[in-house]
């Protein structure tokens, strides 16, 4: 096994201290893998971010009590069953998830937090959940991190892991994420499942700030299909596992390194997410530049990767730009049309805001590759932002024909 | 020929002093029709509703500057080629073309209004323009009306027109529309091409009023992919050739009458729209009751008739609920979602936001049929909305990964 396969598999598990664990416990009529437990050592700071769904899912109500003393030890997350829209006995069947967590591992149940994915409006069996959370409470171990990864996953065809380490007063300091993602994914809040992990000690409202910071880069500039998830969820645990010296403050030097590290992992799994959207063939990266603020480059970024219509032009393999400036357009974004710039790839398609000569054959070849990067020069100022998405293909449509 | 099929072949020819034709020019590579022309016999006063799209397309600069004096002889549209994203070039054709109508009828440039639809980024040749300009300004008749209706439409599979009459002082006044819609199709403006024309007599000031309150009960609240076009535009002329008294002010019966024969003109071609969407199957009508404002109405109808997930659910004849209250809570509207109710047809699926007895082969059956009808009720007030959308298929995605 090489390196880099050694690092995967360890999935949330390389940040020191923490424990994980993923079993098949029934929740999915597949058989497959459905209940993920990840448990710190020691008590974490933890920080988090939730759907701004109006409609929310009864884990997240959990959480959100649990969350008040910003302290966790150990992290449930069960897929299959989004555990949404079932009323008071979702909130217990919840709490009882979490009750189990922590009678397993010896903490308080409001050291436990919780997130599911799923289909929604499902009862879920209280006696099955238990269970559950007794079972893979029992088995989490340094080695589990991949198989927690698997565990959290819907319509996903593969674990989605991030990594990054900086070095601060000479001590090797780890974050370390995984994710869902797939379907219901839009820029309008973290509209996934994501738990980031670090061995760094940082105070609470530091950890708070440093997600909320990196999310805003990352989840809120990925779309796969513009819907917001009832269960959309980001935990993010801190453990000081890695005994270097806490971080206490924005500003400082250690806090600049810990918050780049969060924003790459985040970038990472946000790119892998729209780069695994349902049925997706094509992965886009969609930059920005030249705007008057940072606002107008994300929305204008986001309205691209969220167009069904460019979403289908990708699928074609067709560079139709014109539906780019069309959705810049539209985004709410100020400039002039007369001064845009559109490339597909290396190449110029669009100059003064009309369609300018390019090596057609050149595009074409450019538009069979799997990841496309699209980048519009807004020519209005200094900022820029980059967004991902992916391509609309005959397999979500399939995937969400469904009946379940 | 029924009384029936005589009103639809009519067209806008139906209201009093309306001609109009539609020809093959080769604007389109199908050879099918391509360019309508309608004029009023006499000037009329002229309302119009544009794009909000940033990135303008030419023929809607050009009607933007002939509507300063709101007054119209005369509309040329043509279809196949957008004349969008092609800078001054593109006004100086557009231009051509209404100086051509113009010539060929005998009236002012500055009367003619333009609106086309179709590729966006692609120079339209000026002489082939304006040679169709010129040649089917020539063959405007009563009996031109169906012809015009077919020669605006893209990927429709079938004209759009729509009718209204009331009496005013014992004449009989008209009010008729048609409009082409497919694709490209959002609430955020009319997002399509649309002519109304009466044969009332209207003060321009009431009649843009008029206008603009049927828009937002109809082209704002359909959504066929959620988005908006370059060329949205609805031209409203209004002639009085039935020599019913002039309507010089909102608030009298006269002008009551007049604004709801409008508002059911462009309630029916929205309807039209979203049913013939791109490779649609189903036809939705969301309507949300209860809820704390008209705007929230709205919001939370449109947000289900543009989700994804829900059009994919229509696509499979699944009633997933769920979807449906997802997006309510995604909307923005405010509601407790403890208290909302969800109809398909007359079955109740979800109560008290939770899931709730009822006969799911007796839903199975209901959604295999074409129209399908979902009710919400939010439980907060006494504000309704309803909005119009379709189901999203393969045949979606095909049309929009071809290759122009």
């Amino acid at each position: 096994m090489n390196e880099k396969s050694a690092v995967e598999r360890a999935g949330v598990c390389l940040a020191t201290g923490f424990l994980a664990a993923g079993e098949s416990c029934g929740i999915k009529s597949s058989g497959k893998k459905d209940v993920a437990v990840i448990v710190s050592e020691s008590p974490a700071d933890a920080a988090a971010v939730f759907t701004r769904n109006k409609v929310v899912a009864a884990p997240i109500i959990v959480s959100k009590r649990h969350l008040q003393n910003r302290r966790a030890r150990a992290v449930i997350i069960s897929s299959g069953n989004a555990n949404a829209a079932t009323g008071e006995q979702g909130i217990r069947v919840a709490e009882r998830m979490c009750d189990q967590v922590a009678a397993s591992i010896g903490c308080s149940p409001k050291e436990v937090l919780i997130a599911q994915t799923g289909l929604i409006g499902i009862p879920l069996d209280e006696q099955l959940a238990v269970d559950a959370a007794a079972k893979v409470s029992g088995k989490v171990a340094v080695g589990g991190g991949m198989d927690a990864a698997e565990a959290i996953m819907t319509t996903d065809t593969r674990p989605k892991l991030a990594h990054a380490s900086f070095e601060h007063e000479g001590i090797t300091v780890t974050v370390s994420g995984m994710a869902k993602g797939a379907a219901m994914l839009s820029p309008s809040m973290a509209t996934m499942i994501a738990l980031i992990v670090s061995d760094a000690s940082v105070d609470p409202a530091v950890l708070q700030g440093a997600l909320d910071a990196a999310v805003q880069d990352s989840f809120h500039m990925m779309s796969v299909d513009g819907c917001t998830s009832t269960n959309d969820t980001v935990f993010f645990l801190a453990n000081g596992a890695s005994a270097a010296p806490r971080i206490s403050s924005k500003g400082t030097a250690a806090y600049e390194q810990f918050a780049q590290a969060v924003r790459s992992v985040c970038i990472s799994l946000a790119q892998q997410m729209a780069g695994d959207g349902e049925g997706s063939t094509k992965f886009l990266t969609m930059t920005v530049t030249g705007a008057r603020s940072v606002s107008d480059a994300r929305r204008a970024a986001r309205a691209v990767t969220q167009s069904l219509l460019v979403k289908c032009s990708l699928a074609g393999e067709n560079a139709y730009w014109g539906r780019v400036l069309s959705e810049l357009g539209a985004s709410g974004a100020e400039f002039n049309p007369a001064n845009v710039e559109i490339r597909y790839g290396e190449h110029l398609v669009c100059s003064a805001g009309v369609a300018c000569p390019h090596d057609e054959n050149a595009v074409d070849e450019y538009m069979r590759g799997r990841e496309i990067v699209i980048t519009a020069d807004l020519a209005s100022g200094p900022h820029q932002a980059t967004a991902w998405g992916c391509d609309l293909t005959h397999g979500y449509v399939d995937e969400n024909m469904a009946k379940s």
